[in-house]
């Protein structure tokens, strides 16, 4: 997954007022392997805000591409996606994060086409003019009550959603020691011995039965080669073993 | 959907050194219905700039309980997921937040059974001895060069990745009573005073790694209320508790 970059996908924010969400976008953007960030008219860009906040991730925020018009932040562009809490009166075509990205990939996917994700000001969104240039409204699911995110909280969470919808999330193989089939049944009838010498089954329910919740407990634990040793050593320190 | 309010899940905020990303949190949890925020030493709280942040999630925000240590926040859970970035060389039990979700999932759907889902402090996120008390290590997918995301932002993106997996997957309904932490933590504690009684510690790696090792296999087994039970009278057969 490393060298993986999204860099046919523009974030755009627009009108942005406080200084600080650009830095935090930015740094949003690159933990996401994002790096076009757009700005139309920002209040106040470069700014020392901006720049603690995006906390490592200058390049993305020093490589801002600054526009007068959202117009102008959209040329080249093959899609254009707005981000906009759910209309309920107007005929967009709408939909939730995942299915945005599914439609950036369907974009990006044929030759060198570039999307756009737009978003606005941090007191009221994007205008209807500026939703006009929009051909697919995207709103994140959320509180129906409270559905206003934070704008840089919103573009991690488009980031998010793109970077775990286009990588499969395998974790890299671990090369842990899985311990072996003989190792676990020397260690199950060492237990069992233990259990004998500190008369742990009398008195209690049938040996067989109580040696089958052990098993099925450690072996849910999926034992390593080395922690079955570390029991081993504690189960000799009370009774080595008869084989 | 309106009216879901994930309450039995904790976001436990440690040491947080910026009061903003305070605000900023409760109001991302507040955007995902999530409600139960604790801070352990939050070095400034309450505090108008976390007020300011929060932009409407008063609510969550002031209804914040504030904890002297971690351990106090976790009181009463019966899952406790550390968010971290991805650890390569030890025995973690480690998922992505899908992953985690879906163990929350599995544990809340269990009468009252609560969980919390724990954050380090800003500059270095959460210590060994916090990841200590952790049964799963939660690391959210990106960027491999550039991993570490602002803590608000990271509990955005749990936020809302809670919130899609609870609104889109049917419940898988478990009937398993999962070991309390309360439950584990005298285990180990137990645990502690039997390997010292029969002398395992000596000659042998130190006590607090051998330790931690231990924690982190049994952990990883997830152990139910009554395999606990099983190891304790195992315990006391070679050694009673000593409180």
């Amino acid at each position: 997954m490393s060298g993986i970059l999204f860099d046919k996908v523009r974030v755009v924010m627009v009108n942005t007022t406080e200084p600080g969400n650009i830095g935090a976008a930015a740094r949003a953007m690159k933990n996401m392997c994002l790096s076009q960030l757009y700005l139309v008219n920002p209040q106040s860009y470069p700014c020392a805000t901006a720049t603690a906040r995006a906390s490592g991730a200058d390049d993305v925020l020093f490589n801002a591409t600054v526009c007068q018009s959202l117009k102008e932040a959209l040329q080249g562009t093959h899609l254009v996606i707005g981000a906009s809490v759910r209309q309920r009166n107007i005929k967009w075509k709408q939909m939730d994060v995942v299915g945005a990205c599914e439609a950036i990939q369907k974009i990006t996917s044929v030759g060198n086409q570039q999307v756009a994700v737009v978003f606005g000001t941090e007191k009221s969104g994007l205008t209807n003019e500026e939703l006009d240039l929009c051909q697919i409204l995207m709103s994140i699911p959320g509180n129906p009550d409270y559905c206003s995110l934070n704008v840089a909280s919103a573009i991690q969470v488009f980031a998010y959603q793109n970077y775990i919808y286009n990588t499969t999330n395998e974790f890299a193989k671990s090369n842990k020691t899985t311990a072996s089939f003989n190792e676990l049944e020397d260690f199950y009838i060492h237990l069992k011995q233990v259990l004998e010498h500190i008369k742990y089954f009398e008195d209690k329910r049938p040996k067989a039965l109580l040696m089958r919740r052990l098993r099925r407990f450690f072996n849910r634990a999926e034992p390593e080669k080395e922690e079955i040793a570390i029991l081993r050593g504690i189960l000799r320190n009370i009774k080595p073993f008869e084989k």
